[in-house]
């Protein structure tokens, strides 16, 4: 899409170049907003501290972005798309149940341990910053939670319902394992990495045949 | 102990009220403190909020901690003995092993449901925020972490070593239910009131019978 050769053709290419400009500061900007709040949570974020980082201008940032709970909400998103890239997408070739919720793990555990953002897991970082906070970045994130418990807990009820597992309470486990991968990731920021033991462990625990 | 009468036999008693001074402007700080740091983390703690909510000057404040550091790290430790009053001392009355256990889970939901500090549970208020911060700040919350988890292992091992439940990893079990008391407590700053039974019956599974 260089286009170079239907420069003569196409005489809004200069527009569609600086669009494409635009997008691509807008994508360097929020993929180290979202670094930054992965380590410092999003409060922490500034167009001052992000323009700096990224070699632009802070009024270029802040033309960008307006405000800084604008800032923040492109942050939220941005961090939800590549979760999803990385830890959803890749597990949808496994079958529904037992052999998808074990993928999605392991593809959390490499999003943590690796880790995908500076801080680790996102939401863990910014939800207990949020959680008294009523608000459209609270939403933003809460919506996060809900989306991946419920994928959790869809597969949990395959499970059950196929007989590969117990008769459990899909909502439940899925808070439970939830609640296991946050605490695994503050495990894993202060460097203990035994903890990734501990969560197939639990998961197995969790996915113990019927009868 | 106030001891006007006394004054005459004690010529050191205006010392002691000054003492006695110092001591309550502390506590009433650190207090406030707390309240503040389970809402918007240690790190938005500043001697100028604190000496505002506490009606004293900002310099009396900075004279009491000297740096933001110590009034963190006096904060974390004024957060745990408070805890400790009201999680993990009424609990003693218990018999070792699930009794304790029961009653540890039941005192803290009231801590974090009524809650003790403005924001909810403090570690896990702070913990996500430090997690990635190698420091002193860092090394108190974890002694908090630790603690409390070893105080939970030392249950779950008398209550498997008793008989009273089927055996387990006490490590993994505390590891675990501490992951969700703390993604409990998100769940009630989020007004998911429900989640105290998910709790408990997370409890009562992990404390079922021996086959």
């Amino acid at each position: 899409m260089s286009g170079n050769q239907h420069d003569d053709l196409a005489p809004d290419m200069p527009t569609d170049r600086r669009l494409l400009r635009g997008v691509r500061t807008r994508s360097a900007v929020l993929r180290r907003a979202v670094d930054l709040a992965s380590l410092d949570g999003l409060d922490g974020l500034s167009f001052g501290r992000v323009a700096t980082d990224t070699g632009l201008s802070k009024a270029g940032v802040q033309t960008l972005f307006r405000t800084k709970e604008i800032l923040q909400l492109a942050a939220v998103e941005h961090a939800r798309a590549l979760f999803i890239e990385a830890v959803v997408d890749p597990a949808r070739t496994e079958a529904s149940g037992v052999a998808r919720l074990r993928a999605l793990v392991e593809n959390w555990i490499v999003y943590a341990e690796t880790p995908l953002f500076l801080g680790g897991c996102f939401r863990a970082a910014n939800m207990t910053e949020f959680d008294s906070r009523p608000g459209t970045v609270r939403d933003a994130l809460l919506r996060d939670q809900r989306d991946w418990r419920t994928l959790l807990a869809n597969h949990f009820r395959h499970a059950a319902a196929a007989g590969d597992i117990a008769d459990l309470d899909p909502e439940l486990a899925a808070f439970q394992l939830d609640a296991v991968l946050l605490a695994a990731n503050t495990a894993l920021r202060l460097g203990d990495s035994g903890v990734t033991d501990q969560v197939r462990r639990i998961l197995d625990d969790m996915l113990r045949p019927a009868g």
